[in-house]
């Protein structure tokens, strides 16, 4: 099952070549503040999952007329788990800020992506006018939690999956934060849509991909990650409770580099699809924080 | 005004010794899933700070027979500002796990807490079973967002605060990421009410202090803040959309320390009043990404 969220908010299943819009089916009301729509749909049918019927009262429109939206919007949080690819972590070594941590994941633990900062496939990630820094992708896989809990034995993670998406993790090279270097708006974009978990066949089996103008710059596989799916739940509900709708960017592989202007990027992830998203330039974001050099 | 979250998150304004309780008449439901109902009421209310009516027919309820819950639930974020008083990063220098930055907050920026970190005025800090590790309390101010807004210039901040609180930013020492040494499930109380900004003549002089079983551990002015409250919204929303409900942390002083079981933690803020905890132990929250020594 495909979930999409879409229209400024609804929220539909793709069926054929239609969106199935469950939006009212669902008493669901996007357009009340904050929209937790698609959250409460995914709190209500991680135990739908596989027989969620769609009726044919429901109205279909065609998926190419509409306008899909980042299909999460105001989770309780969006954690991210760094150094978690061995062939990322060298060449950050060797780069001009170098390591964060002498841990990988499994030693340094998780960190925090605003949820502001998620964006859909219709919006452009927006480069700061930061001048001197790089702005760097991150290809990764995202994790969408469907049932929530506290420690969370790695046994029983999957069920607490509702599915995975396509994300890219944007960053500003420096010494600032890492929290802050990574959360401004739109760069988090989150999509094209769930695939929820039982299309996934091996969720530890699944390759990743990020091109820039068509050209592939990353490539990486599930199989290499050094915090596996499993144990990346059974930490971080270890620390917090996880609620329906939080996402997981899994980490990253080996192959980041500088966006610019007018550069188109997609991430795919096998049995997900493709999101691609445009790279403008923005007046917004500028501040003295980011005054120093990038190192 | 002072505002509470009460009774499993109902919203109420205190009148002399009452609750007027504000749920039905607001239209706010906080039985919904996810409960936003407190972040809804702060939306419409920030331009009716000091003309707010409190209508005869409002149900009514001593406070002393109410049970208060954590002012804010379910925020976009809750950001926090490290390093943002010179007396503490003195001694955080000669701290056994010494400096995460060279940077005061000025020059690192901000980081994120998780919003299911947040508890309230009655629910105990519960210490996970981590070993050989000590878990600290971290005194501080809490600016509550009131108007959202990007690129939020420094002379129209105050404008986008709609209330004070205080805050207990706990924290595992290590050389982990931040973030998660301070996003386990009670590691931010917050509380007990927010006092609206018309009843805090200046921020920029408020008395901040914090004790353990009746000592006073630590004390402070934000007039000592390095980067300033108007500084602090200008650059978090240079990043990042600022939204109603939004918390900022803003930075501990000099005098932090271990906290076990059975302490009593206070924290006050001048003109706000006092967030009272209990330090409880948990069997809930070890993991192995904690076996290596604090250092």
């Amino acid at each position: 099952m495909r979930v999409v969220r879409f229209n400024g908010g609804r929220v539909g299943v793709i069926e054929s070549n239609d969106v199935v819009d469950l939006t009212e089916l669902e008493h669901l009301n996007p357009k009340r503040w904050p929209d937790t729509a698609m959250i409460q749909f995914i709190e209500r049918s991680n135990s739908r999952i596989g027989s969620l019927e769609l009726p044919d009262s429901a109205p279909r429109v065609p998926l190419q007329d509409v306008t899909l939206d980042c299909p999460i919007n105001w989770p309780n949080k969006v954690i991210a788990f760094p150094a978690n690819y061995q062939a990322h972590i060298e060449e950050q070594k060797s780069s001009k800020v170098g390591l964060i941590s002498k841990y990988t994941s499994g030693g340094q633990g998780f960190f925090l992506k605003a949820n502001s900062s998620l964006s859909g496939p219709n919006e452009p990630i927006r480069l700061p006018p930061v001048e001197g820094r790089e702005v760097h992708h991150e290809c990764e896989l995202a994790i969408i939690i469907g049932k929530g809990g506290r420690g969370i034995a790695k046994e029983a993670a999957y069920e607490h999956i509702f599915g995975y998406s396509c994300l890219i993790d944007v960053v500003i090279r420096g010494k600032e934060e890492r929290v802050m270097r990574k959360s401004y708006d739109t760069f988090c974009p989150l999509g094209p849509w769930i695939v929820t978990r039982d299309e996934i066949t091996n969720p530890q089996e699944m390759g990743i991909r990020l091109t820039v103008n068509g050209k592939e710059r990353q490539k990486a596989n599930t199989r290499d990650l050094i915090v596996d799916i499993p144990t990346m739940i059974e930490m971080s509900s270890a620390v917090m409770t996880l609620y329906p709708g939080d996402v997981i960017a899994t980490g990253t592989p080996s192959g980041v580099g500088p966006i610019k202007e007018g550069d188109l990027v997609a991430s795919f992830a096998e049995g997900v699809g493709a999101l691609e998203v445009r790279v403008e330039s923005s007046a917004v974001g500028d501040h003295p924080v980011w005054d120093k050099p990038q190192e």
